[in-house]
């Protein structure tokens, strides 16, 4: 059995290209071909924590995959991330044990940056001037880094309520190539940027329906449950093509399943990520379009992560 | 971090006392200081295959605990067990990861045969004659084992299908103590023996409700789904004491969901082991009565064993 360390899956990721492994993952989940239970929930009360695990397979593969992802929010007063866990990769035909990638959560923050450089590939207007980032976060820098993968812009500017934190990621996100501008007023984001991903925990909306300019693509990963929402339910309205990485999940948890509460969208004017990625819907039509894709996080990304580290494993160590 | 091989779980077993934990965790279990979620469940058809997911923790513990076991029943073909696994640790405080317990699905066994060891300790007859046990598998072994550290009774009788499992049987109990007959006739156990474990994948009843003898205990571990059954439903209308490991579980599947479902017996008659062991529910009142213990299985066990062997693989390292 190979047991991955977070170093050793940090060097793996750095050595390979995970965009067309995860892009056939969404397209096995939007097929059919992928088995996916409910997810599986603990929640603790002192100190406040949940651990998630998810888990299943794609039917025509060789694993099935066992993810555990813990967020415990006071560990920064211990000097630990909020944030842990690990996947355990299984034998499909035996249930041997092949690999425990012990990721501390990193392989989630990685799976969802690759979704949304995914979503953008497939989305955005074809000449994107400039990248909008709502957050100053891990996910923040992560989306601006994979989205190199997918444009060559490398002009983004930030939107964040922390002065000094949206300092910081100007001069880490400038070290790693991009010309980065900060500001804290909405509009300059709207006006300037075509491509703009939220990343933030907000639990009412900071982009609003009449601050949209046509031919703009938003990309909303913060949103992944019902309290949260970033994005004002009239920007569904005014949307021409509306991107769920899940429908079922999304119109549970998500921007638009506040959308959807609101009455202003209807479950019939959603596709699939997955079934753009396949071509049996189509994603942006014109350059004058807005999109819109909502990102909740589906448990065939973790599987479609760790089966590549896993199968890159020994490779790397030569 | 911790990873603990089967070789060292099993020395680390032959150096403890699981029973007293195990004890404690149905005790937690009934009185609801336990959060133990609906188990996980992926199946799988060609080979066939399940694998279920337990997972859970005691309020006032330190820990929280996943378990992985599957059963892929063509792996003996490829010269595998059919079952595997692996049970996993966590800090409930933080989420850190603690123990990785590379047990192969062997921990559930030994939790299953601890189990029957304190359901006979607190329902056997004062005076055990003879053991019976029904099935010459793994667990079969491990119960009549596992018997040895609440009773001093070494005569046992074993029955089942085939002659050459019963033989095989003989011998291996014989070496560890015991002295064993085989028979295949199954009024040979009810009239010789006044403890019974039945321990087969039966899918009808073996025992029969005018077989039972008064003053009989029987532990029943075999039937853990609900297309299974050992225990015609007859015996728990002649039952003076009905117990469950776990009565929600017990009523969906195990015998017990049998005598409900053939209306013999109702929710009302069942008590549970756990307060059983603390006292609030009484178990056998004389040496007369007959009782049955229904053991499904629960993730309290799971979760007992799994920092039992994590918390005793420092000393047993040096």
């Amino acid at each position: 059995m190979k047991i991955i360390n977070l170093d050793q899956i940090k060097e793996i990721l750095d050595s390979i290209n995970i965009i067309p492994t995860i892009e056939k993952g969404f397209v096995a989940y939007s097929n059919g071909d992928a088995v996916i239970p409910s997810v599986g929930e603990l929640i603790f009360n002192n100190p406040p924590g949940d651990v998630h695990i998810k888990y299943g397979y794609i039917k025509s593969d060789d694993y099935y995959v066992i993810k555990i992802a813990s967020g415990f929010y006071r560990n920064p007063e211990l000097n630990l991330k909020s944030s842990n866990g690990m996947m355990l990769i299984f034998n499909q035909k035996t249930g041997v044990p092949l690999g425990i990638l012990l990721d501390e959560g990193y392989l989630t923050d990685i799976r969802t940056a690759a979704a949304g450089a995914i979503a953008a590939k497939y989305l955005a207007p074809s000449t994107i001037q400039k990248i909008g980032i709502l957050g100053t976060g891990i996910q923040a820098r992560l989306q601006l880094l994979y989205l190199q993968q997918v444009t060559d812009c490398r002009n983004a500017m930030v939107w964040g309520r922390n002065i000094d934190k949206l300092k910081c990621f100007q001069s880490d996100m400038q070290e790693k190539g991009f010309s980065v501008s900060v500001t804290q007023v909405m509009e300059e984001i709207t006006s300037n940027c075509n491509l703009i991903v939220t990343t933030t925990p907000a639990t009412s909306p900071l982009l609003w329906g009449d601050q949209i300019q046509k031919g703009t693509h938003i990309t909303a990963v913060g949103t992944d449950s019902a309290y949260k929402q970033e994005l004002d339910s009239a920007i569904f309205k005014k949307a021409d093509v509306i991107v769920a990485d899940s429908i079922v999940q999304c119109i549970e948890r998500g921007d638009i399943a506040h959308a959807i509460r609101d009455n202003v969208i209807n479950k019939e004017k959603l596709v699939e990520l997955g079934n753009i990625l396949s071509g049996i819907n189509r994603g942006r039509m014109s350059d004058e379009q807005i999109t819109v894709a909502d990102l909740t996080g589906v448990a065939v990304q973790d599987i479609a992560i760790a089966k590549l580290i896993y199968d890159n494993f020994d490779s790397f160590i030569i």
